[in-house]
């Protein structure tokens, strides 16, 4: 019983990541998108798309890793991946939160978090190049959706996006064609400077 | 790219589930959540207590159809679980929902999808036990941990919560230990009737 406490005791904690917003919009415009419901919809994506990676993945692995990425963000806050300064530190503040959070669980576990988190993080693997296609590819997505707004409101350029996301191609050149077009398109409607 | 146009339309239409408010507050009592948010809540349960289940189960089967499950509230709403006058017609809407929004994708994930929710549904595989046992146990643990303000705005009794709840123990009889524990608890706490 004493593991599953730990393991409880975790699960709630993270149900704080309910409440990290970021800077998407959701597609209906109405508020800002949050960490859990970014993850949920990444790791639905991760499930349908899988037919479009490069290499052969491992899924249920590029799943969990989409589960978990964020969960750093609830002591270490959405870093928007266009603010050049908020970046510096950023690694700092999250292995900070990666300690502290992932030490609720029972060591094996909060081992696997950890190992996950740093797969993730170094997108050296193929479920790893996978799953950061994945968070870019949802965000461009969505700020597209939404017309643009996030984008807008940032002042954000066609090449700051194209320099963030590019990296869609090494998880799947299939994908990172389909967000060339959305990128191209978005120029096209004045959602991108 | 036809394929991938039809499931990014799927993808951009599930978005929705970000809008159907539940019955549950999140554990800090700020607002309701959302089926998107309960969604990732579930599957990143599913991996962390996948130790805990009477069977083996195949894990990634239980997190698609964690992920999927309530994408049928999409159009047919969330149907409180106690609430008994709304569930008499809860299959019939749900299967219109599923229909219209399974479509959406290319043809063997639309199946794919039908699949996943009718095992769902049925309750009888080891996955579906599985995952039937998480989607009772985390509003159990989310109104415990938030004072039980749902089942006292709604006047919930613990009959009641035990009825809904006694089949987590066809999944995990460790997890209905802990639920009821819970459960008496919420008892001794007036959060339940």
């Amino acid at each position: 019983m004493d593991k599953l406490k730990q393991q409880i005791a975790f699960i709630l904690e993270v149900d704080k990541l309910k409440t990290i917003y970021r800077q998407s919009l959701i597609a209906d415009k109405s508020r800002y998108e949050n960490d859990a419901e970014h993850s949920w919809h990444l790791a639905l994506m991760a499930f349908l798309l899988a037919g479009h990676t490069n290499c052969r993945v491992d899924l249920l692995k590029v799943i969990k890793m989409v589960l978990m990425h964020d969960i750093v963000e609830i002591d270490a806050g959405d870093t928007y991946c266009y603010d050049e300064s908020a970046k510096l530190d950023k690694r700092e503040r999250e292995e900070r939160a990666a300690d502290r959070i992932f030490s609720l669980l029972p060591e094996e576990q909060c081992r696997e978090m950890h190992e996950l988190w740093e797969e993730f993080e170094l997108m050296e693997t193929p479920e790893a190049k996978y799953a950061a296609a994945l968070d870019r590819l949802q965000p461009v997505l969505l700020n597209y959706t939404a017309g643009g707004l996030s984008w807008k409101k940032h002042g954000i350029s066609a090449d700051q996006v194209i320099e963030r996301n590019h990296r869609i191609e090494d998880g799947s050149e299939k994908l990172w064609d389909f967000a060339k077009e959305l990128i191209n398109d978005a120029v096209k409607k004045d959602y991108l400077a």
